[in-house]
């Protein structure tokens, strides 16, 4: 892992249909792609059932751990979305309506909003909102954790319209790519994995036409700390090496 | 939920090259489907770096807590492999050379097989192997634990040589597509929602050429459960139904 001064983030995908496979996972992957452009570091993905007490346990831990959570689905008005009340409950902190919120979607949907409707301004006591151009409305922000909707269209405009609250921290990779399977190049990896504490090195095997190949990978929030691990790199896999990626800042 | 015999199934994977966005996740993907059609049902999907604790405690957490368990990634040679350590440490078992495994693996390398290699021997105390004939060597299983790589290919082919052990119980679903928005149907899901607490009915909206539109989905392991709430959905909804996807054993 880099010991870096990248922020740290915990992304919680709620929902039994991806877990089921009834609907195929988006938005972690689009958060995950964000965060590694944003400079923040990515450190876990959960992805839990609409269940009261998996969403609380595991949206807490994140929320303790991590310098930001970003929840995503139960938000909507029927049965099954229970992230407000489990995430109200974990920090024991009742449901509240939050008054511009339910402004927004009584403006929304009009004077004869149903209950139904209403539930849609419900959010754990203390939260605040975020980007308040994003439609339809702004994002709850409660503590360090963003309760995003699960619609992935939705989901994606929101994130972005909050994104640059997030901090974070640029970051510069490389990779190098080698004619050779892993374990031949265990101990030349080792060595400049040693040698480069403040760089993160990985190593990914694959097959192809029946030869192995491993792209090895650098990635530093210091320029030079990344360049230095490459350049080492380049010397102790010279004889495998097929082709580099240098490093850049990445975008 | 459904209140089922289906069997719970977590699973952990580890790598990060996931979090980071260098590598796309296809395992979490793959065993998403197949424990679908197996009829397992999946309770947690949970993304970690290459870290000892992460690895540790999300492994025994979901060894406590479902009835299996899957990780992929991080058993390779090199110095960011440290899922066999991680698991043998979260139990407090030492990590030994499963003899078998090495055999196969003196086998697969040649006599000449390095230190580098023999450390894909390694296996926690009480590691038994499933899936004899699955090349290029079976699949560690600790507890209700089973081990599997990172690359894709070789994970599938692996999960697929033992899947028939998993147990599972088939489950049965049914759709309706429906031309309204959530909470216009919130009422007439609630009901049905209450009167068959043994399916279990979900609704997932999207919008359309800008108007909504929902999917309800009914899933149960029994056949007679399922179209008896698929029936109550039809009724319940028949004024904005648009078309159905009737109960049928999910293959």
């Amino acid at each position: 892992m880099t010991k870096d001064p990248q922020p740290t983030a915990g992304v919680v995908v709620i929902g039994d249909e991806v877990l089921s496979g009834k609907v195929e996972e988006k938005n972690a992957v689009f958060m995950i792609r964000r965060f590694r452009v944003l400079g923040i570091r990515l450190a876990r993905v959960v992805i839990v059932p609409d269940a009261m007490e998996d969403i609380g346990e595991v949206v807490r831990h994140a929320s303790e751990t991590y310098d930001l959570v970003c929840t995503t689905g139960g938000v909507g008005p029927t049965h099954d979305d229970i992230t407000i009340e489990a995430i109200a409950r974990a920090f024991e902190v009742p449901v509240v309506s939050h008054p511009k919120l339910e402004a927004l979607v009584r403006e929304y949907f009009g004077e004869e909003a149903t209950a139904a409707q209403l539930r849609l301004a419900l959010v754990p006591e203390g939260t605040v909102l975020d980007g308040e151009d994003s439609p339809p409305w702004p994002t709850a922000h409660f503590r360090n954790i963003h309760i995003f909707p699960g619609i992935p269209r939705l989901m994606a405009s929101k994130f972005d319209a909050i994104a640059h609250t997030f901090g974070g921290a640029p970051m510069y990779a490389g990779s190098l790519e080698i004619a050779a399977a892993e374990w031949e190049i265990c101990d030349a990896l080792d060595g400049v994995v040693q040698s480069h504490p403040h760089v993160s090195i990985g190593s990914y095997p694959r097959r192809e036409q029946g030869s192995w190949r491993v792209r090895v990978t650098v990635d530093a929030t210091g320029r030079e700390d990344a360049e230095a691990a490459f350049s080492a790199l380049e010397r102790a896999l010279s004889s495998h090496l097929t082709s580099t990626d240098p490093v850049a800042v990445v975008s």
